[in-house]
C-alpha cells in the first residue's frame, strides 16, 4: 500500500488549516480566479453572458409558470444565483436559476402562493446551508441512478403534459395528473384555435431550430469569413431560439390586440421592477386570520427534505459532469454552502431557482460551449435579467401562454428516457424495482415517488447485505464461502446456512468456513460464530476458518472464541 | 457448487404445498407430538409444570408492579400464553408469559391503565401475526447485539431503581427515571424501616438461595438415596425460592396484621376469579368523554412498533438459545403466528406477557433444567395460574411490596452487563457508539434509545457501504482494489479516489481496477464506472479491470460499456 505525496488540483487534499489563506480560497472561490482575471476573458464572459441571458429570460417566464406562480417571480429567481454563484461557486459553467425540476417541486409546495415559495426556498437555503457546514453532502450518494432516472422521467412527462392545457387554452384545470388527464380529455372540446395553432407552430419551430442546432459543427478559423458568419447567425438563432419564439409569438399577439382583437391567452400584467429587499415572510395575512410560521413550516411538510435534497442533486450532478468535461474538480459541501448562501443573502429570490440542472439544462451546456472562462459571466447573464425586469415588463403581457408552454415542452421532453427501462432489464433487473416505484408514484405525487423509491433502493441494498450469497462446495469436508463481508444483519443468514447444511443433517458435518472475501467483522457477527463454534463443539465436529484478512483475524483473535482455530488457507484447513 | 440433496430436521426445506398435512403439521406444531404422547412424558411434563408454576406466580405478581397496573393483570396475562403457545410454539422450552423487558415497555406506553395495557397487546399481536403471514421476520436481523446489550443493560438498571421506592417504602415517586432519581434520594429520609428491614432480608434470602442453586450438582441415580432427596430439596427450595420468598414475607405480614399493627406496604385488594371474556377496549369512557380508537392508537404511538418487535425479539432469542442447546430448531416466522394467535385470542389478557425472555428468563430456564418434554407442560403451568386467580387472590392482599420488589431487582439485576462496554472496546470500537446511544438514551426513554440505537447502527452500516476501503498499490500502474463489493453508495468514493489519484495528478496514470472482493454490481455502479472510462479515455490513460468473477462480468459486458477492458489478473492486466 503506498500513499501518493501530492494530488494536484484536489483541494479537499490540502491541510485543513482554519483561517489560513487556502481555507478562505476554499470557501470563497472568487480569490481564486480574480487576481489572474484578463481582458480576453472578459471578453469571452461577455459573450456568453449574453448568449445565456437571451435563454434565461424566456425560460424565466416559462418555469414560473410551472411553479404555478406570476411570471416575475421567474425573473426574480433568475437573477440573484447568477451572483452569488459567481462569488461562491466551485464550477466555471453553471449558471443557477430556476429549472423545470425545481419548479414543478415548488409547483406541489406552495400551493399558487408566492408567500409559501419564498418561505421554501428561504428554509431549503438554510438547510443546504447547514447541511454544507456538516459536511452531509455523503447522504446524496444514496440517491441512486434508478431513481433519479425514474423522477426526471416522471417529470418530464408531468410537466409536458401540463402545458398541454396552455397550448389548447384550456383553463381552470386541476393540478394533479391523473386529474389534469382526465379534465384536459374531457374538455378537449373547448380547444381555443388561436392558442392551438401558435402553440403547434412554436414547438415545430423550436424543434427544427434544435435539430439544427445538433448539425451545425464548431467553428474553424481556418474557413471563409463569409462561411464563418453565415455559420454564426445560424448558431446564435439556434441558440437564442426560446427568445426568438417567444419574441416572434409576443409580436403576433400585439398585431392582432392593435388590430381589436385576440385570439390567444396571454400573459397579462407584470409588475415592474426589483422586488421589495426584505425578509421572508415568517407569518402570513389571510382574508380575516394570520398563518402563524409554525403553521406554514407544517404546511410545507416533506418538502422541506425534499426540495433541498434535489437542488443539490441537480447541481452536484451538472457540475460534476461538466467538471469531468473540462478537467477540474467541485468540492459537494463547498456546492452545498454557495446554494445555501443564494437562499439566505437574498430571502425574496425564488429558490425554486438557485439550481442547475439534471445534465439537460440547456444553460449550462450554452455556457460551456460559448466559452466562458469563470464564473464571472453569471455576472452578465444576471444585469441582463436585471435590465428585462426593469425595462421589459410591460412587454410580457403580450406573451401567449402557448409559446411559452412550447418552450417548456421542448425543453423538458428530452429528460425522459425510455431506453432506460430496456436497459435496466439487460443489465440488472432488481433495479428496475426502484425505477417503477419511483416513476409511478411520481405521477401520484411527486415528493412520494422521490421518497418511496430512495426507500425501496436502501431496503433493496439491506436485504443484499443481510442475505449474502454463501457459496458451498465439498472438500472432503464442507466448505463454506460467504460472496461479500458479514454485516451484523448477515449473521442470521450464515447461522442458518450452518444448520440446514452441517448441523441439522445426520450425522453433523465439519465446516471450512472461507473468509477470503470477508474483509470486515462487526461485534454482532463475532457474536454469532462464537454461538456457532459451540454448536459445533456440541455436536462433536469441527468449524475451522480459513482465509482470513489480517483485520479480521485480529478481531476474532481478540474476541477470544473458545474452540477458535484458523488456517491461512483452504488446503491447510483441510488437511 | 453443490446442493446437498436433504436437509433432515429442517422443516423449511420441505416443498411447501399449501394444504398438505405437512403443512398443517407446520402451522399448528401440536400435530408432530401429540400423537406420540406417553406417560412418562406425562410425568415429566408435570414436574416441570407444577415448578415453573411455582416461579411464574410470583413473578407475575411482580411484573405487574413493573408494567404499572393492577396485580391480576400480572396472573391474567401469564396462563392465556401457556395455553396458546402449547398448540402454536415450535420449542418446548420456552413459556410465554410476562417478562421484566416486556412489563417496562407497557409501563412506558399504558399510562397506568389496564385499558391501554390491553389494547397495546391485541393491536401487537394483529402487528405481530400480520409480519408472521408476510414473512417480515427478517426484520429483526437489523437489530444489532450492542443495541439489544444496550437496551437490557439500560432496563436492568431502570427497573431495579424503579423498585428501591418499593424498598424503602416510599410512595408518590414519578415513574421517569431522571425524576425518580431525583426524588428518591430527596425523599430517602422518609424510609420506612419495616419496609427496608424486610426488603433487604428477602433480597440476602434470594441471592443466597441463587448462589447455593448455582453450586448443587445435577442428580445422578448411581448416589445413595438419602443424598439424591436431600439434594432434591435444596434444588426444589432454590427453584421455587420466589415463591417461599413471597410466602414466608406474606405470613410475616399477616402475623403483623392479626397482631394489629401493620409496619409494611402490602399489595392490597385483589379482585377474584377470571377476567370476562370479552373484545378489547376499542373506545375508552372517561369522566365526562371519550377516548375514540384513533386516539388511543395515536397516544400508543411508537408503542406499536417497538412492542412488537422486542417481544418478538424476546421469544426468538430464547426459543433459539434453547434449541441450540438442544439440537432442534425453531422457525421465526411461525413464532410469529403462534405469538399473534396469543394476543387475539384472549383480548383480555395482557400481552406484556406472551413473550419469553432475552436468555435470562429464569421460567424457561427451570423448563429445561426440569427435563420437559412437549409443549403440554405449559398446560400445567397455565392451570397451576388459573388456580392461584381462582383460589388464592385473597391471600394476595398481605403480599409487602418490598417482597415483591426484592424478587424484581433478583431477576433483573443479571441483565446487566457491565463487561461489554470492555469487550466492544477490545474486539470493534466502533461498534461502542449504538452501545451508548442506546444506553444512555434509554434512561430518557426506553422506546428513543432503542429506536436510536437501531437507527445509529444502520447509519454506521450504510457508512462503511458508501466507503469502502480501497488499497492501493505501485505495480508499474496504480492498482486499486475495493475490499468489498461496490453498491451504489459507494460510486462517489470510488469516483472521488480515482480522481485523487489517477486523473487528477500531473501526468494522468493508469489504474488497474482489481475486482477480486467486488461480488455485485448494480446499475448505478456500472454507470459510474462507464463514466469513469470516459473521463480515462479523454485524459489519454486507460482503466483496466482485473479479477472480476463471473456474474459481474457478464452484467458489466451487457452494459456495453465503451473501452471496457478486462482481464483474468493483475499479472495479466499489467502487462
Amino acid at each position: 500500500t503506498m500513499s501518493p505525496e501530492t494530488a494536484a488540483g484536489d483541494s479537499s487534499g490540502a491541510p485543513a488549516r482554519c483561517c489560513s489563506y487556502h481555507t478562505v480560497q476554499r470557501r470563497l472561490p472568487v480569490l481564486r480566479w480574480l487576481p489572474q482575471y484578463s481582458l480576453w476573458w472578459l471578453q469571452l464572459d461577455l459573450l456568453a453572458g449574453v448568449t445565456v441571458g437571451l435563454t434565461v429570460v424566456p425560460q424565466a417566464l416559462a418555469y414560473a409558470e410551472v411553479a404555478a406562480l406570476p411570471v416575475q417571480y421567474g425573473l426574480y429567481s433568475s437573477f440573484m444565483g447568477c451572483f452569488v454563484y459567481c462569488l461562491l461557486g466551485t464550477s466555471k459553467d453553471v449558471t443557477l436559476g430556476p429549472t423545470a425540476i425545481m419548479s414543478l417541486l415548488v409547483s406541489s409546495y406552495a400551493f399558487h402562493d408566492p408567500a409559501y415559495a419564498i418561505l421554501l426556498t428561504f428554509l431549503s437555503g438554510c438547510i443546504q446551508l447547514a447541511m454544507g457546514l456538516l459536511h452531509l453532502g455523503f447522504l446524496l450518494d444514496f440517491v441512486s441512478c434508478p431513481v433519479i432516472k425514474g423522477f426526471t422521467s416522471a417529470a418530464s412527462v408531468i410537466i409536458s403534459f401540463n402545458q398541454v392545457k396552455n397550448i389548447l387554452g384550456l383553463h381552470n384545470i386541476p393540478r394533479q395528473f391523473f386529474l389534469q388527464v382526465y379534465h384536459t380529455f374531457q374538455r378537449i372540446g373547448e380547444t381555443r384555435a388561436g392558442d392551438a395553432l401558435l402553440g403547434l407552430v412554436c414547438l415545430a419551430v423550436l424543434v427544427g431550430l434544435r435539430a439544427m442546432k445538433g448539425h451545425i459543427a464548431r467553428i474553424h478559423r481556418v474557413e471563409l469569413l463569409s462561411v464563418r458568419i453565415s455559420r454564426l447567425i445560424v448558431w446564435a438563432t439556434a441558440t437564442a431560439r426560446n427568445a426568438l419564439v417567444v419574441l416572434f409569438a409576443g409580436l403576433v399577439a400585439y398585431s392582432f390586440q392593435v388590430m381589436g382583437s385576440q385570439p390567444f391567452t396571454l400573459t397579462g400584467e407584470t409588475p415592474q421592477g426589483l422586488p421589495p429587499f426584505q425578509l421572508p415572510p415568517f407569518s402570513k395575512a389571510e382574508a380575516n386570520s394570520t398563518v402563524p410560521f409554525s403553521e406554514m413550516v407544517q404546511d410545507l411538510g416533506a418538502g422541506l427534505a425534499v426540495v433541498p435534497l434535489m437542488g443539490l442533486l441537480e447541481t452536484v450532478a451538472i457540475a460534476k459532469a461538466f467538471a469531468s468535461q473540462n478537467n477540474y474538480r467541485i468540492d459537494p459541501n463547498q456546492e452545498l454552502l454557495a446554494m445555501g448562501k443564494t437562499g439566505r443573502s437574498w430571502p425574496s429570490c425564488l429558490r425554486t431557482a438557485c439550481n442547475g440542472a439534471f445534465g439537460l439544462c440547456s444553460r449550462t451546456a450554452v455556457n460551456a460551449q460559448t466559452g466562458v472562462c469563470t464564473p464571472a459571466g453569471g455576472l452578465i447573464t444576471g444585469t441582463l435579467v436585471l435590465l428585462s425586469l426593469a425595462y421589459l415588463t410591460s412587454l410580457f403581457y403580450y406573451i401567449p401562454k402557448a409559446a411559452l408552454a412550447a418552450v417548456i415542452i421542448c425543453a423538458v421532453a428530452p429528460m425522459f428516457d425510455a431506453r432506460i427501462f430496456r436497459t435496466l432489464w439487460r443489465v440488472k433487473r432488481l433495479d428496475l424495482v426502484p425505477l417503477c416505484v419511483t416513476f409511478l408514484l411520481c405521477f401520484w405525487e411527486v415528493q412520494y415517488g422521490i421518497v418511496a423509491g430512495i426507500l425501496v433502493s436502501g431496503v433493496l441494498l439491506l436485504y443484499t447485505i443481510a442475505r449474502p450469497r454463501i457459496k458451498l462446495s465439498e472438500e472432503g469436508v464442507l466448505l463454506m464461502q460467504p460472496a461479500s463481508s458479514l454485516h451484523f444483519p448477515a449473521v442470521e443468514s450464515l447461522r442458518d446456512a450452518m444448520h440446514r447444511w452441517a448441523l441439522a443433517v445426520s450425522p453433523p458435518r465439519c465446516v471450512i468456513l472461507d473468509c477470503t472475501y470477508v474483509s470486515s467483522l462487526d461485534y454482532t457477527v463475532v457474536m454469532g460464530l462464537a454461538d456457532l463454534l459451540q454448536e459445533f463443539q456440541k455436536r462433536g465436529v469441527t468449524l475451522t476458518f480459513s482465509g482470513l484478512q489480517g483485520h479480521v483475524l485480529q478481531v476474532l483473535l481478540s474476541a477470544d472464541l473458545e474452540g477458535f482455530q484458523h488456517f491461512p488457507s483452504v488446503e491447510e484447513a483441510g488437511k
